[in-house]
C-alpha cells in the first residue's frame, strides 16, 4: 500500500469525492497550502455513511472478540504498512517533528493491540449469571443472565493535536471498534491527508477481515454541516470528541436535542493545576522550575494535560522557582504550532493575559523564525486575584502558564476547590510535605481524573489503570476515560436475558461458555476476571 | 421507634417543618384526606440539605466498605423496626394491598442487604494496578493505580408506584449510599407519611453508625420549586428519578443547563412489547391470554414493566388468545389506583384509545365501587396502523394494553424496530418457533434492557444479572440499570493515581491491600473478582 493522498472521503468500501467546498491543509512550518484539496461531504454522504454503519451494526457487534482482536491488529499492521509516507505527510500537516510523530504512531498501533488483548481476555463483556431457583419461596427465581453489548454506530471527531493517536484510528476509534460499534470518523480539517492515509488502512483492514463495509467510514467537511448532521443522525448512538470547549458543548447540545438523546464523550478544557509543596520547593526549586518548563513547552504546549497553573506559597523558595523557570523559558525555542488558527488563538490568549492587570508577565520564550511559531509565556498572579478573575483560568492552548502565589496551604486548597474540573492535578512533595499532601488529596480527587506525585502531567500512559478524563469541563462525562482499557465501557450497555433457551443465548452466556470468557455466576467469579 | 407521622422534613439530624403550602396525602380507596399536612420546603431548606450533604461527602465516601455495609444493614433493621405502622400508613397513602406492601418492604430491605454484600466483596471499586516499569525503553512507565470513587451528593426522587422499593430508601438511595454518595431525597407527594417514616429510619441509622448528619436528608415540596432547586444545586452531582416522561425530561434539561452539567438517571416511559410466536400461540392461546391479563392487571397495572403491547400474527390462534384475554379481563376486578391524578390520567388515556379509529375496544374490566378504581382495558389494532399513529404507542399508565395484529413475522420485526426504547421485550416461543425467535432477538436487544422468554415482564428480580433500564425513553441513560448490583456504577467515577506514595494512597490501592479487595494487577486478577 502506498501512501498516496487523493482528497477522497471513504464511505464504506468506496472512495468518493465530496461535493462541497474544498479544504486544504496548510503546512504551519512554511505557511504553504498542501495539495490535494478535500471537497467536503454533503448531507447525502453523511446519510450514506450512517446507513452503512447501521446496516453493519448487528453483524459487527456479534463478531467474536477474537475476530475483532484480529481486525484491530490488522488495522495496526496496515498503519505500519503505510511506511514513512504517513510520517512525512503528518509532519507537513501538523508541524510536529518526526520523532514525536513516530512515537505517536507507536502509541496508536500500541493501543489498537492493547484493545485486541482486552478482547481476548473477555472481561469487558461483564458476563453475569444468576441461575434459576425454581424452589425458592415465596416466588421462584428465573434464570437471569447479563452481558454488555455495543451501543450502536459511533461518530468520532479527529483531534487537531494528535493527528494519529486521537484521530482516525486513535483511542476513540479503537475503543469503539473493540466494543463492536461501527465508526464514522469526521476527519480534522488540519490533517486531511494524514486522515485519508490512515482511513485507507482501516478500510483495507475491514476488507481483509471480511467485515461489512459499513464498519468504517471517513468524512470531511465543516463541523456545522457534516459534524452536526452526523451527531443528529438517528443511526448514531454515541460520539467521541477531543477539542475546544465551544466545539464540545455544541455537540453535546445537538446530541441532547435529538428525539433520542445520545451520550457525547467530549474532552474539552483543562489547565491541570500543579502544587509545589514547601519542602519539595525548598529542596529543589531550580530543578522543578526547569522540569516544569520542559513539560510546559513539550509539543509547543499543545497537550490537553499541559501544566497551566502552578500553586506555591509566597517566599524566597518560590522566587527561586520563578527565576529558574523564567530563565529556562526565555531560553526555550519557539515551536511551530499545529495550525495558523491555533497559533493565532494562542497569541491572542497570551496578549489577553499580558493586558490583564491581575497577571504579571514573567518571561517569554525565544521568538521564532517560522510563520506560525508559538513562543512560550509565563505569568504570575496572586491566589486572591485568581478567585475573582475567570479570565485567568481560561485555557490558553499552547505553552502559556500561570504561577499562583498563595499565602498559605489553606489558600492553595481553597483556590483549587474553586477551579472547574480537570484532567490532572499534580503535587510535588517531599517526605516533610506528607501531611500537607494528605490534606490536599480529597480536593484534587473531586477536581481531576488523575493525580500525580513528583512528576508532570504531560505524557499519558495507555494501560488498564489510566484515567484520561475528569469532571466538567475537562470532559462532558467524568464517569469515563478516553485513554486506557476502561475506555471500552463508553460504548457498551448491559442487557439481561431472562429464561432464554440456551441455544438462543449469546455465546458469552451459554451454559458451555464457548467463548471461554470470565463470568460471575451466582455472585462468584469463574475464570480470569474483569476489572 | 414508633411509626408516628409528624409532617416534618428531615434535614441532616434535624426534623423541621416546611414553610410553603401544605401537601396532604389522599387515601385513594376512600378519597379521604390524610393528616398531617406536610408543609413544603423552601430554597433555604434545599440549600441547607445540600450544604450538609456537601460537607458530609469527603468523610462519607472514604468510610470503609464494611462501614457502609453495616450502615445499609442498620437502615434495613430500622425499617423493619417501624413495624406494622409503616405498612398501614403505606396502604392508606397508596391504595395498595397489605400483601403487596409487605412484599415490597421485603424487597426494600433485601436490596439494602444485597448492596451490603456487594460492598464487602469489594469488586465495585474496580481497583487496577499497573506497576512502575523503570527500565522500560524508550521511556519508563510510572506506577499507575485506579479506583472508582463516589460522584458526590445525589438527589433521589421518590416514585409514586413503589412507596418503599423506589422511594426514600429504595433502589436509587441504596445504590447511591453504597457508592459513598450522600443522598437528598425529594419525597413523593402521594406518600409523604410513608416517606417520613422511612426517612426517620434512615436518619436513625446515620446517627447510630456515627456518620455525618448530611449523609441523608428528606425534603417535601413542589417539583418546580424544590425539585429543580435540588437538581441545580452545585453540590449535587447526580440525580435518580422514576416517573413520567415529562417529569424526567424536565430534570434532564435542568441538569444539562447547569454551569456543570450532571447525569440524570431517569426511568420514564415503557410499554414493554410482548411477541406471541405462532407455535406457542397455537399450543396455548387460552393459557397465554389468561396469564397476560394476570400480568397486565397486577398492581392495577401500575408497573413500569406492564405489558402494553402484544404482537401476534392474524389468524384463528390470535382470535383464541383475544377471546381468552378478553374474558379474563372482563372478569378482572377493578383496583384502586395510587392517586386520584393517576386514576384520572388512566381514564383519560383509555378514553383517547376508545376514541381512536385505529384502535378497536375489545374488553373492559369490572367497574369498581371505590372512587379511584381503574378498570382494565384491552384494545386491538393492526401493525400497519401502529406505525402511523404515535398515540397508539404512548404509555397509558395502568392496566391498558393493545394487541397488535400482524400479517407476518417480518411485519412484527419491522414494527418493533420502529418503537422507542423499552425496559423489557418478551417472546413466547415453543421449540418450533426457535428460528423466528432467533431472527427477532437482535431487534429486541437494540430496543430493550431485558429480554424474556415464556414469561411476563412484571416482576423485577434484584440480583447481579438484572437490567432495569433500556434505550431512551425507557431511561435517559441506557448504559445503566436502576435495579441490581450494577446500579452502583451510576454513582461512581474512576480516578488514577500516578506515583503516589504508598502512605498517601487510598487503602484499596495500597501495596498491602488492607481492605482485601480484588484487584487487577498488571492485567491479571488477584482475589475474588468483579463483574
Amino acid at each position: 500500500m502506498t501512501a498516496e493522498v487523493t482528497g477522497q472521503m471513504l464511505i464504506g468500501a468506496s472512495a468518493v469525492r465530496g461535493s462541497r467546498s474544498e479544504i486544504f491543509a496548510v503546512d504551519p512550518g512554511t505557511g504553504e497550502t498542501l495539495a490535494p484539496g478535500f471537497a467536503g461531504g454533503s448531507a447525502q454522504d453523511v446519510a450514506r455513511a450512517c446507513t452503512l454503519a447501521g446496516e453493519a451494526f448487528d453483524v459487527y457487534r456479534e463478531t467474536t472478540p477474537e475476530a475483532r482482536a484480529q481486525f484491530l491488529e490488522t488495522v495496526a499492521e496496515a498503519i505500519l504498512g503505510l511506511g514513512d509516507g504517513l510520517i512525512v505527510r503528518a509532519m507537513a500537516e501538523s508541524g510536529l517533528p518526526r520523532g514525536r510523530l513516530e512515537g505517536e504512531r507507536g502509541r496508536t498501533v500500541g493501543q489498537l493491540r492493547l484493545f485486541a488483548k482486552l478482547l481476548r481476555e473477555g472481561s469487558f463483556i461483564e458476563a453475569r449469571i444468576d441461575p434459576a431457583l425454581p424452589e425458592r419461596q415465596p416466588l421462584p427465581r428465573a434464570d437471569l443472565r447479563q452481558r454488555h453489548i455495543a451501543l450502536g454506530p459511533v461518530v468520532v471527531f479527529g483531534a487537531s493535536n494528535f493527528p494519529l493517536a486521537f484521530s482516525v484510528a486513535g483511542g476513540d476509534t479503537a475503543s469503539a471498534l473493540a466494543a463492536g460499534c461501527p465508526v464514522v470518523v469526521k476527519g480534522h480539517s488540519a490533517h486531511p491527508g494524514t486522515s485519508e492515509l490512515v482511513g485507507r488502512a482501516v478500510q483495507q483492514a475491514v476488507n481483509a477481515c471480511g467485515l461489512p463495509e459499513g464498519v468504517f467510514s471517513l468524512l470531511f467537511g465543516s463541523g456545522s454541516e457534516v459534524g452536526i448532521a452526523l451527531v443528529t443522525d438517528p443511526r448514531i448512538k454515541a460520539v467521541g470528541f477531543t477539542g475546544s470547549r465551544r466545539g464540545g458543548l455544541a455537540l453535546v447540545a445537538a446530541a441532547q436535542a435529538r428525539p433520542e438523546p445520545i451520550p457525547v464523550y467530549a474532552e474539552m478544557a483543562s489547565i491541570n493545576p500543579v502544587v509545589l509543596l514547601p519542602a519539595a520547593l525548598s529542596a529543589r526549586a531550580e530543578a522543578l522550575g526547569k522540569e516544569f518548563v520542559g513539560s510546559l513547552t513539550l509539543g509547543a504546549g499543545q497537550f490537553c494535560t499541559n501544566p497551566g497553573l502552578v500553586f506555591a506559597l509566597a517566599g524566597p523558595d518560590l522566587d527561586r522557582f520563578v527565576a529558574a523557570a523564567g530563565a529556562a523559558l526565555q531560553a526555550s525555542a519557539a515551536a511551530t504550532m499545529l495550525t495558523p488558527g491555533i497559533h493565532a488563538a494562542y497569541e491572542a490568549g497570551v496578549a489577553q493575559l499580558e493586558a490583564n492587570a491581575n497577571a504579571q508577565a514573567l518571561a517569554r520564550g525565544t521568538v521564532g523564525a517560522g510563520p506560525h511559531q508559538g513562543c512560550a509565556a509565563l505569568f504570575l498572579t496572586e491566589a486572591a486575584a485568581l478567585a475573582g478573575d475567570h479570565a485567568l483560568t481560561e485555557e490558553v492552548f499552547g505553552a502559556s502558564s500561570l504561577v499562583v502565589r498563595c499565602r498559605d496551604l489553606d489558600e492553595v486548597r481553597a483556590t483549587i476547590a474553586q477551579l472547574e474540573g480537570q484532567l490532572t492535578a499534580t503535587i510535588h512533595a517531599d517526605a516533610a510535605d506528607a501531611e500537607a499532601a494528605r490534606a490536599l488529596i480529597p480536593t484534587l480527587e473531586r477536581k481531576a481524573g488523575r493525580i500525580l506525585f513528583n512528576g508532570w502531567p504531560t505524557g499519558v500512559e495507555v494501560c488498564d489503570a489510566m484515567v484520561h478524563g475528569g469532571p466538567f469541563p475537562a470532559t462532558s462525562d467524568s464517569r469515563t476515560t478516553s485513554v486506557g482499557t476502561l475506555a471500552i465501557r463508553r460504548f457498551l450497555r448491559p442487557v439481561c436475558y431472562q429464561d432464554v433457551p440456551d441455544a438462543l443465548l449469546p455465546d458469552a452466556l451459554k451454559r458451555a461458555n464457548p467463548l471461554g470468557v470470565p463470568r460471575r455466576i451466582d455472585g462468584t467469579f469463574q475464570g480470569a476476571a474483569p476489572g
